[in-house]
């Protein structure tokens, strides 16, 4: 798995001629995006962690750019007037750790490249095109390869680089041309900068392209053509231009081909996920148990706590299943045998919470409250106040109704009893900014298929350290789902108990990459301007609205059923998925609602184009 | 979702020459395979469950066709001589019973333009392209589309058939070419055949696509136009040599840059995916609880019973989770409170099920039986004779050793003695022909990402139905791990009681079709022939097979650890893993082995390039 990216981009891009004064060549522009932004964002989507960006000549705009994409990071090339793209690389090369691709600033090109480099097998593999006759083509020397011994390599059209160079007569034959997008291993990385060591002070100004080349006895470098690829490097804007016309219709028709059929998804969860996401689900097998994917959890694990706690205090520990299944792990591992839990029960998720206590036979009291109004904090308090509750267990966000609990008030409160708090955050994680240690929650359940933005399949609790290790010599009540055993031992060897959902994990691998760049606050705001586009035309509608709105957690809405002998969730439904909508009845077995969660991947447009879908079916129904 | 398609290849092909008398026209060979099986392989890899093929001329070569590839069925045009490709898509038409690809039987195409027209939220839908210059041209001609209502349609570039022709000067402008690939709505298709009959006196050879034309006024149809589309319409041996040269190239190498990495596993599960359920997992978002789901769902259940079981007799019942969790599942559930279990322990797994069992304080006994010897029968039958047990709980094949125990020979003995039977078959089902009514297995667990070959995240429980409705009184001991309310809740509702793992399903559903396709029969043949590679090759290297070969389920083979101060289980693992196979230790406690697994969808001649890389890891440590 390739997760680090190397742009070489400090040169002084002489041939933009007046334009080299004000910005660094990557920056021309392409329907009003930087051409070195539409990489990052290619780059981003192929799930790419780290970006570095070797800067020099006007520095200033990568430095601007890495405040829009948190992945970048930008490393300066103070000699970048006096050197050339290895000197870059040079200096950027103690930032990397692992295999990298590297690029060039200046290229537009379909984005299956990565895909293919990312999938090949090779450690270090150079991208080559067929013939481009753009006048500015490296042509690539082959060598013939090694005899492999069994191995998959030979199955490959196995050509590996001997020698390149723009001039053809130089080469005693050639296969393809350099891209200006190379997979690179950190031991290759290592061997080119300290070739150009050596050669510094005779070649300030070697490319990384030679210090392959010179590397390419110890280090095999492998071409991968494609003989049809979609690409050009933009030295000016005439190149740009002529790019404009000729290859990028061919590269954003091919990209465009894999896009999936976009729908909506207005109930609450799954949530729309964003088509790379969708995509990380595809990759190379891999057995869970190997030490790469040992890495990838841990990375998960770590990112997940990130979202909502310090890592010093917390840690999440996930399971194969549902946010019910992680509703399930807690009461079922954190209520010791002698404890007493209170559950808070204002709508289906409550309800479901006291079900499981029931099952296991856990000492438990509801504490009823109303489904749409906000709970009596002081007769909650008077409960705790009577010394019987070890644990407290409620939901953040009642997907029932929209209604929020004030957890900021009520979790506090119950620390001040002593009282361990446990906490259904379905579907309020990483939809809102929180912080469980401000908040006193000691343990969160979510899952990977509603505001993180990945696929279902994964459920998971954000633990407070202390408070978990205290449930370790709790008797186990259940094997799959106990939280204290899936914990140990994936702390112990890196590997879950049991065989997890590989793929579903990859894609949240992916989605919380998004969620990195997105940042939670700004989903919050975004799900919030969505929430209020809703509520806007709701009223404007003549709707009611189940919950307050003060007490709304802005992503889920509950609307009473418009008064009108004509009215049909059913025929509603219907209209809005003809549409690419989906909505999803409401939960309340007296009161007659439906429901529109405005979670997951969607756009403030794509609520108001929902919203003249809702008139035009109330018009209809007059 | 598209799950059907139709071919109309009844045509005589006439410019095929002397070709004619012979063979239909599809069965030009590219690279050995006709050019119509190609079709139907793209079709298969897309998720297609059924392809109608209406045949005439030459329809023993399609049926021969059928033979291999099970989802074919052939309708046959008996008046296909006087009549055209309309007389043929009107005598399949009531074979198709929704959304289908209608395909020409001559042509050569990119992949992508079958997920394009899949994804397409239109529902009629004509492929087209850019100039192909071919000689042959259909163009096609648009008409402004209607304004949506803020639908999705406005974003796409909507243009949609107002006629087609040959003839460009019958046309007013023209949108693209005609391929030869349309999707076709049930409504379309019934005014399309409606309009034939009213016509087929005059116009006996009408062309489908003429028909199309003439239903436009009430069945809007979309034209997908791909700008680059690679494909030919191949009437004869010239067209396809030329094909071969201009378009082909660029088919294969579209197709080819979609390859994933292979990567081997050779560890006993997750097991080897095809890419084809790889990208299943790749579909638009849904909302689980749309009946549209539901009914793949169901149709997911059905045929997963169906592998190894009677509808009338047996149901499956699936959950998000491990196979460890469909385990915990059966023994949780099916056990009542008076109920005592005997468990089989000869491996981790059998030690698994006891584990859960006392878990849950289920009143059970362990049988313990040596891991690697055949289990004593006289033994165990004298335990079912003390008339203690109700039920009987047994791995079918464990996974530790590669240790089958004869289930043909102990279920029916524990059925003598009224004992229900509980299994796990994890890691035998969809590997091996099994029939549990015959076995006399009332409960079968196993999971998505062993034999079936698909990506992990789905426990299920095949369930004996008059069994499984003696489990309904059964107190709850946990939530989400319950049969009988899981099993209730679909059956009532076709949907889940908690959100499933949507894409792990998607890529399920793909997996069981390749199985149908394959057969379990084929699999077990496979396997057995990769199992015989290894096994031929580890006696030939003079290492040494824990379990006797009588007793080896084919699909899992623990071997000794060679006999040599150098060996390193890590060495051999990470030479495996360069070479692109994933090996896996041992899992008993006192004995030194490895595993090799030959489970998934890995082909023989990969086995025995295994086998060469263990020899030459055996060699560097002689």
């Amino acid at each position: 798995m390739i997760k680090q990216a190397v742009f070489v981009a400090a040169g002084l891009g002489s041939r933009l001629k007046e334009k080299t004064v004000s910005m660094p060549k990557g920056f021309l522009e392409l329907n009003g995006i930087a051409i070195v932004e539409w990489s990052v964002q290619k780059l981003l989507a192929c799930g790419i962690e780290k970006i570095i960006i070797g800067t020099g000549h006007c520095a200033q705009a990568y430095n601007e750019l890495a405040k829009k994409y948190p992945a970048i990071q930008t490393v300066y090339s103070a000699e970048y007037e006096t050197t050339g793209s290895m000197a870059t690389l040079s200096v950027c090369a103690p930032y990397v750790t692992e295999d990298f691709i590297l690029l060039e600033s200046d290229l537009i090109y379909d984005s299956i490249g990565l895909s293919v480099l990312c999938n090949d097998i090779h450690e270090n593999v150079i991208l080559a095109s067929g013939a481009t006759n753009s006048g500015d083509e490296v042509y690539l020397e082959p060598q013939p390869s090694p005899k492999g011994e069994g191995s998959p390599l030979e199955a490959a059209n196995d050509s590996f680089l001997k020698a390149l160079s723009k001039n053809k007569a130089e080469l005693s034959s050639t296969y393809g041309e350099l891209v200006g997008i190379t997979k690179i291993s950190p031991a290759l990385l290592s061997a080119m900068c300290e070739y150009y060591e050596k050669k510094r002070a005779e070649f300030p100004k070697l490319d990384y392209e030679r210090a392959i080349m010179a590397c390419t006895d110890k280090h095999q470098v492998f071409i991968r053509k494609i003989e049809y690829y979609a690409w050009r490097e933009i030295d000016d804007d005439s190149h740009l231009e002529m790019a404009k016309r000729e290859i990028l219709p061919r590269i954003l028709e091919n990209e465009s081909l894999k896009n999936i059929r976009r729908e909506v998804l207005l109930n609450p969860g799954p949530a729309t996920t964003s088509d790379s996401v969708k995509y990380a689900q595809v990759c190379a097998d891999i057995c869970p148990r190997e030490k790469e994917f040992g890495d990838v959890m841990k990375w998960i694990c770590k990112e997940l706590t990130s979202i909502a706690a310090g890592l010093a205090e917390y840690e999440t520990v996930f399971f194969g299943g549902s946010g019910t299944a992680a509703d399930e792990v807690m009461i079922s591992s954190c209520v010791p045998e002698n404890g007493h839990i209170l559950i808070v029960d204002n709508g289906s998720y409550g309800q479901r919470l006291a079900k499981i206590a029931s099952v296991y036979k856990i000492n438990h009291t509801v504490f009823k409250s109303s489904t749409y109004e906000r709970i009596d904090i002081s007769a909650l308090e008077n409960e705790f106040k009577t010394g019987k509750y070890t644990h407290l267990g409620i939901v953040y966000h009642e997907t029932t109704t929209g209604l929020l609990n004030p957890l900021d008030i009520i979790c506090p409160l119950a620390k001040k009893y002593n009282i361990v708090t446990i906490v259904d955050a379905v579907s309020i994680y990483a939809g809102m900014p929180m912080n469980l240690s401000k908040l006193g929650i000691d343990f969160m359940a979510s899952t990977s298929n509603k505001n993180i933005q990945g696929m279902a399949g994964i459920g998971f609790v954000i633990c407070k350290k202390s408070e978990l290790e205290k449930t370790k010599n709790i008797p186990m009540r259940n094997y799959y789902l106990n939280l204290y055993d899936q914990y140990d031992h994936f702390s112990k060897t890196g590997q879950t108990r049991f065989t997890p959902p590989v793929q579903s994990l990859y894609a949240l691998r992916q989605a919380i990459l998004e969620t990195k760049q997105e940042t939670v606050e700004k989903r919050w705001q975004r799900y919030t301007e969505c929430w209020r586009i809703l509520v806007d035309a709701v009223k404007r509608f003549n709707l009611k609205m189940l919950v307050k709105e003060e007490d709304q957690s802005h992503l889920i809405t509950a609307i009473f059923d418009p008064q009108s002998p004509k009215y049909s969730f059913e025929d509603l439904h219907d209209l809005a998925r003809q549409h690419g909508f989906t909505i999803y009845p409401g939960k309340l077995g007296n009161i007659n609602t439906f429901r529109i969660a405005n979670i997951g991947d969607i756009k403030p447009h794509e609520m108001k184009r929902f919203t003249e879908v809702l008139k035009g079916y109330l018009d209809s129904i007059k």
